[in-house]
């Protein structure tokens, strides 16, 4: 042994913020208003936290699960679970009680940190947890006292006083589990990914990297992306290593409270998915001039992808760059990155070049390894054409599902995601779609996504969601449910006219349907599996079978 | 195994750049011009190396040695050697016959690789390696032949032609060997230090955060530190990951010849040691606006610490940020960097604070640890008070030396660097001195690099040196060595008067010696060694003592 085999272990980073900056402040949004502390505080909580869960007897290894919004009680939880030894299972609190009961049960989960508004959630789970040994409620400011018939429920804030505020982090083994998510699968029961210290500590240090999101200790970090979804993309983890001040937005998620958050904490980087920046540019159309958002740099945008139209405003109106990231719970959750300008070949390209650069899912995170593969598992051609089935593998890249084995899920060392799409010439993953929502249409593929993006440019539109039908001759054809913009009248015929002007005829959707809302998922993707399946029980049929 | 352990070797980073960036360049100073060639072409030719030296016999482990300026094939080696699974053993060119004879059978070289000018220097060696099988020569554009008596010379252009342009690299443990550097010990006989794959990675990583040295695939990056000395600090590496233009001006180290390669390949990040920058300063200042360096933003200074006077000018004149780095041969090399702002606190500080943050050995890295201990190996406060010996751990800080134990330079788990210095509240590491050249008088401290930073500083001042002399009462005491700038007068009262401005009279030297030149060591610093016994054997005695 030459150099040191130091662990690759959470709190090695994670110590660090606090230590190198710390006053600098973690910020949650209350009924009362903005909660404030340091990070020097954070930290001592955390070892607080610590301390109550070993006497509670929590060992290396067990569940430690959180059902709460992103606050500083949540952010206190991602630093003292993982460096204790435990494992921090984020439950995800959109999910129904059936779903939470089957995760949490599946888990194993020992003690529940909840946040109070969201006791109503679990109340229905009482009883039905036999491994839930302890229930901590995190009391909102005002809110007054709070009641569940949940076993031991006791308050955070009491439970962690009187204990120590520096803790002796073990010393464990790099691939110790550290945390649990469960991907929101489409078909089937929802399936676990437990990450461990090395994996989450290798992808922390890819996500500080200048070419990936640029993340830096001067930053004011807003996360708006659940850190009940894919650890926040890991970027509370990003953010204690390098001291960096976060602004957490809580239940506050209105867009207009996003951007009172925003605009009054000088806010430069923050995280969410596209639909919170949909939202959020209504409102600033709504509202213009309420709100300075000078300091505003970086927005990062990820679980589905961005229309192009919206990345382009956000740089013409607000001279905010969108990077666009691609990954999933099994990837520990990045895998690309996509910016404005990403190699030095593209600083003389034209800015429409850049605007596109932003709509591919994009270039692979140093570490990775990527492959767009045929139905024999041939790799294809790196030419931006051969559609195949993208294949990703590298430290931060779940191997197995916990406790449930998925061999389909899995080809060789590869993780087969789930997506399809190709690898153009300058080495760009560009994703056509989910393998699941292609529309096959007389024995070629048409692009859900592709349609969708293209429909929500115009103007007068403000969703899309591009579905499959079942037909008897084309097998399947696409129709597209669309949301209008307040106050506009777009009607079906200049949204056809829109698509004939890009794609074939064969391509356009059979229908346009105006609806007030597009259902989502728990992780705020359109939620194409409630579409169809509304569909089916309307019993819709497409025009030409009428 | 919930998540991949994919082995943390290198190719999975070096093989990156060629990959999304392959018509990016390679440039080498020649004395024909600048040589060009792609990443891509660069990486092909690594491989056809790779695959020579596997059919001259290579196996993994086997140490491979270079002797060479930074230039394109040096840079090959950097990326064949490692990645086939050999160990790159980077020969300092300025050793002195017995040095080389000691370190390359020390470290049982098989294979040498040389550029064509520096074979004077290798040949007293001949019959003196016995492991030594084969010697390899880079030819020099234009030089005419070469001869050795080393045994089975051969062309590099012409040995690696017609072997394959890809190779398979192996999949070895990440904790496999691939690189070797000896220290150039100030006593006793150099040490070597074994990089890992996994330390080596790490680092890359590191050094690639924004925070850090903020390498990007923008950037045009120029190693003017040689790669024979602490791997380029690991320079190469980061290029060849991010797919960054690099710039290496191999013999042609003059500081006009520096700054023409600078200017006209457009240059924004450069890499060299103190002594580099003082020469660059002289140039630019004796040719005003000779070169455009609009497009240069950041050069890394490290190896010994720069006077701050120094660091102020770059940024006063030219806009440059010089990034301090400080490490060494046994911390793979980088340990802890210095910016004008390392966290958000500091943007408000005034301008002249940025310039003493810059001036700081400064911030940990992300992944390392660090403590200053007194006498008994007791952590001392961080009150920027407290000097004790610095000590440091991390994946990427040597445990031992190469097949020579040296157990006092280890404590614990903990790397005994041999510096002296102090942790600030701000969390800065600050250098005092080496340990071996502090100079101790009436059994207080004497900073000889606080000396040498305030003389330098002195207009008409080119370089300083500071030593102790032996003093019967007081034990030691300092003398200053100074090299007057061209064409200044400068004397002994000015600068005298000046240190009292600063220190006590007690620290301040006892007399100042001019000389034409302060001699060097093989890696640039000051080499106080052969200041002090050149005093000696003048028969120097102390003012006081005559």
């Amino acid at each position: 042994m030459t150099m040191q085999r130091t662990p690759l272990l959470l709190h090695r980073l994670l110590d660090r913020g606090a230590r190198i900056a710390p006053l600098e402040e973690v910020v949650t949004q209350t009924p009362e208003g903005p909660h404030r502390q340091t990070l020097a505080q954070t930290r001592a909580r955390a070892c607080q936290l610590a301390h109550a869960l070993r006497a509670a007897g929590v060992q290396p290894g067990d569940r430690v699960a959180s059902f709460a919004w992103n606050g500083h009680h949540h952010l206190e939880m991602y630093q003292a679970v993982p460096c204790m030894g435990a494992v921090l299972h984020t439950l995800n609190i959109r999910l129904s009680t059936g779903e939470l009961e089957y995760i949490a049960n599946h888990a194993g989960d020992k003690i529940i940190i909840a946040d109070q508004d969201l006791l109503p959630a679990l109340e229905p789970l009482a009883g039905k947890l036999p491994t839930l040994e302890r229930v901590i409620v995190c009391a909102e400011p005002g809110a007054g006292p709070w009641q569940t018939s949940l076993p031991n429920a006791v308050d955070y804030d009491e439970w962690i006083a009187g204990h120590p505020a520096d803790y002796e982090w073990p010393e464990l083994d790099e691939n110790a589990p550290m945390g649990l998510c469960y991907t929101s699968g489409t078909t089937g029961n929802p399936k676990g990914v437990l990450y461990t210290h090395r994996s989450t500590y290798l992808h922390t240090m890819a996500q500080c990297m200048t070419d990936v999101f640029e993340l830096s200790a001067v930053d004011i970090v807003q996360e708006i992306v659940p850190m009940f979804h894919a650890m926040s993309w890991g970027i509370p983890f990003s953010a204690l290593t390098l001291g960096a001040k976060q602004v957490l937005p809580h239940r506050f998620m209105q867009p207009e409270a996003l951007l009172d958050l925003m605009a009054q904490e000088q806010v430069n980087f923050s995280a969410g998915v596209p639909t919170i920046w949909q939202g959020v540019r209504a409102a600033i159309e709504q509202n213009p001039g309420r709100w300075d958002l000078a300091k505003l740099d970086r927005i990062t945008c990820g679980g589905s992808a961005p229309p192009l139209e919206l990345i382009r405003w956000f740089w013409d109106e607000l001279g905010v760059e969108v990077i666009q990231g691609w990954g999933m719970t099994e990837t520990n959750p990045l895998a690309t990155y996509a910016r404005r300008i990403a190699k030095r070949s593209q600083l003389s390209t034209p800015a429409e070049e850049h605007v596109a650069n932003q709509g591919k899912a994009g270039m692979l995170i140093p570490g990775l390894e990527l492959q767009v593969v045929d139905e024999n598992w041939k790799p294809l051609p790196h030419d931006g054409k051969s559609v195949g089935e993208v294949l990703i593998r590298g430290p931060w890249i779940c191997s197995e599902y916990y406790n449930d084995p998925q061999p389909d899920k899995f080809h060789g060392d590869w993780l087969v995601t789930g997506d399809v799409g190709v690898i153009d010439s300058e080495e760009y993953l560009v994703l056509t779609d989910r393998s699941k929502d292609l529309i096959k249409s007389g024995g070629e593929w048409i692009s859900s996504i592709d349609l969708e993006n293209h429909i929500c440019a115009l103007p007068g539109v403000a969703q899309a969601a591009v579905v499959a039908a079942p037909h008897p001759k084309w097998d399947e054809r696409p129709i597209a449910i669309v949301v209008r913009a307040p106050g506009a009248g777009i009607g079906e015929q200049e949204i056809q006219q829109h698509c004939l002007a890009r794609f074939a005829k064969w391509q356009a959707p059979d229908e346009v349907l105006f609806r007030d809302e597009i259902p989502l998922t728990s992780t705020g993707k359109i939620d194409k599996k409630t579409i169809r399946a509304a569909l089916q029980s309307e019993g819709y049929t497409l025009p030409d079978l009428r």
